[in-house]
């Protein structure tokens, strides 16, 4: 690539946003979708504008369209739009208002009930069913086919943020949008339009040389790298006003103490009062 | 949108493509991103050929880019292309020869060892790390940040196919790319140019209606669906020769017999053995 390109600027910009002036990784291949990806941002403000007609289908199309092991298809998705049920959701994790405000919540499923209940329906036991290894293949596969959701919806400018705290209370969920045995909202996510202030920078990640290793495991130049990226997150951190100044300070707040957890300590007990077993 | 325009022409075959005849989604927003995710296949035969400068760093800027649960980033990234180290993962996952011939191989990680590093070098307690619900969200994260490197290496015109079969031995495939305490290849991923017999047609998704719940979950059409799914994989299976005809067949095949497991009803212990405690 040339380097005087307008592209090669692009790149090295979005690059710059991602992992900041002391780690920006090699200059590679590039296309708009790539830069879209990189400008990924997670958002907690929505106007309340509709979506598209249309968007729904296009974003489980997308999400559909991702490698699911064996073919098994595992995921479901429950698609709010009810202020009730969203309003309820918001305060099941713990009052997250952006919830409320995106015209569409929708809640990914790992749906082990859909292939259950072929067993029943052919009379024929499944074996492979109650593992953690089918539970985690499960996950995955919900992982990726929201994955491309997230891609597809914010190719076409809308904007998402995964929440996790649908796990601070799964069987309440579960209840409130008629869950089968052997389903779990693995997570939820909003889509809508970001509000103007709501849609912020992107945030820094750890330089590429802690993340990635050639041929075999290596971190011994892990804290010298943590180290920078921690000065790179202090001054994220002051230009939003935000607590923890470094990456290593929200790393201990968020794994140190069991209050962080909001009861999600329970999660093995909750999937077997939900119906599967994990073993 | 006009339902002469060529673009809506494309968006219809998309459809057609991904989800048959009997099944066609509502057409919504379009673009050469979603155009993409639609078109994916996984792919079991590439090229030798190299892939261009840079690939890798873009691919994990991708991947990076992807959403990580309160920013804890649990994702490392092994790249393999020595082929030694390859023959063997290969033979790992059943004689899988894709993985052998395609010039790079990503060992996608589960890596707890990297914060768990902190607590030590900090001499704090995690009292979050020991808990299914902290392996499960950091397996989420690897898979939202592999799915972002699927989908930005198919943007560029290489191909992918996800390699569940690590799960095989992850004992052996640890030991081989050198992973601490605290970290397991979650899955592999092949990445080259496809050979043109190995790129293949689009596979057939279930229909929107099994996957799609409106506000609540209802599965009550589902085995009609299902049973016109299974006539559109009929015909998919005959045209590639495949031995379970339907999806249903399919289904039966994977999840009902112990032996398709491979050894993975093992994963429990062998992730206790891998230094995790998923209580």
């Amino acid at each position: 690539m040339d380097s005087l390109t307008p592209a090669n600027a692009d790149t090295r910009t979005a690059l710059l946003k991602r992992y900041g002036a002391s780690a920006i990784p090699a200059v590679g291949p590039w296309n708009e979708t790539i830069a879209s990806l990189l400008d990924h941002r997670s958002v907690r403000g929505y106007k309340s504008d509709a979506l598209p007609a249309g968007t729904l289908e296009t974003l489980v199309a997308a999400a559909q369209s991702a490698a699911t092991s064996s073919n098994m298809q595992w995921t479901s998705v429950v698609a709010i739009t009810d202020p009730a049920k969203k309003k309820i959701l918001a305060e099941i994790a713990g009052n997250q208002k952006h919830i409320e405000q995106c015209p569409l919540f929708l809640c990914w499923v790992t749906d082990m009930s859909r292939n259950a209940g072929i067993s029943e329906a052919e009379k024929t036991e499944f074996k492979v069913m109650p593992w953690l290894e089918t539970f985690l293949v499960a996950s995955v596969d919900v992982s990726l086919a929201a994955q491309n959701a997230v891609v597809a919806a914010e190719s076409i400018g809308l904007s998402t943020v995964y929440i996790g705290a649908m796990r601070n209370d799964p069987e309440r969920v579960a209840k409130l949008i008629g869950l089968p045995p052997q389903c779990f909202v693995l997570f939820g996510l909003c889509v809508g339009y970001a509000t103007d202030h709501a849609r912020g920078e992107v945030k820094p990640r750890l330089s590429q040389a802690m993340i990635v290793h050639h041929e075999r495991y290596d971190d011994s130049s892990a804290p010298a790298h943590r180290e920078a990226h921690d000065e790179e997150m202090k001054k994220f951190s002051s230009r939003h006003e935000l607590q923890a100044g470094t990456w290593t300070q929200r790393v201990l707040n968020r794994l140190g103490p069991m209050s962080s957890m909001n009861g999600r300590e329970r999660l093995a007990a909750t999937l077997a009062a939900l119906g599967f077993t994990i073993k």
